[in-house]
């Protein structure tokens, strides 16, 4: 552990996904994590709320992320969207499948769990599509724009995470962004 | 009320929007809503388990008609479920403007509703999804085609309750599906 000025949520969130891997996620205590952490328990609490919270600790940085991309690029909106996902693909996700896929698994065996991903994933998009209407897009182009990136990259992780994929997940948005220009593509 | 076979579940759903709409949705017992219906609360909480599951009444008709719709029809992937929207928008919400009205702005004062509402739609979604395909699809197209067609529902459906809004959602089902090829067509 560093001994300069240290990130307490990092630590948490590490030590929180180190030890649902080795014990799963119900044999966890947050007393657990704070010790691994070599932090207190009232520390994990005011950072996190909850022990479910540390599963979702990385969404901050991901909006962060995306609405900054989105908002420097000059590309069109669904290209400057997908072009984010891209990023963060390659900076946050690209070395993690592991943690990503024992990540899913744990949300999947919990329907308050599911519900959690899914407001998150919502209030992701809501700040992707405030940042392209800040560049004076309309609110229908943003939300369509926004969306249909966000319906991509959801997409493109499922198949990344499936025990038999060995694409990366920048190279399967790319692919799945070209299949979404195909469907819908107006026909005749 | 009809004097024929009664359908509980149609009467409870119809007497519980009265009363939302009469009264405020907090400011309704379910004893209020079955005594409109002329039914017992144990016949309203035997078909919806608790009040706020009165607001989710059409899910399952909604369900129904997207994916007869899907199923039958010749379509590309995404035009069939554009149509299937378009088709739901005539037959289930045209007449209903002040009804939707009144029952976004009770899901949007609670977070508990929004995330009802938003898992509802995750499994329309996954509905709609496994229709396509049962007709020989590829789970990443079945999976883009829905979630495009979703999301243009979405965007369509934002417009038409809005306060100053006079467009049919059908129309603006169509008009939100031409934008979305817009945006997504290959850019250059």
């Amino acid at each position: 552990m560093a001994r300069w000025q240290p990130d307490a949520r990092g630590r948490l969130a590490a030590a929180a996904f180190e030890l649902f891997r080795e014990r799963g996620f119900e044999q966890t205590t947050v007393t657990d994590i704070a010790a691994r952490a070599g932090l207190d328990k009232r520390t994990f609490y005011r950072l996190f709320g909850d022990k479910r919270e540390a599963l979702f600790s990385g969404g901050e940085q991901l909006e962060a992320v995306l609405v900054k991309a989105v908002t420097e690029t000059g590309a069109g909106p669904f290209e400057a969207v997908v072009a984010a996902f891209r990023l963060v693909a390659d900076e946050i996700f690209a070395d993690r499948l592991e943690l990503v896929r024992m990540r899913q698994s744990i949300i999947a065996s919990s329907a308050e769990l599911q519900e959690r991903e899914l407001r998150k994933m919502s209030s992701l998009t809501a700040a992707v599509a405030a940042a392209l209407r800040a560049k004076g897009l309309s609110a229908t182009t943003a939300a369509l724009a926004t969306e249909s990136g966000v319906t991509v990259f959801r997409v493109a992780y499922a198949r990344w995470v499936a025990p038999d994929s060995d694409a990366s997940l920048a190279d399967l948005i790319a692919e799945v962004a070209a299949e979404l220009r195909t469907i819908t593509s107006a026909p005749g």
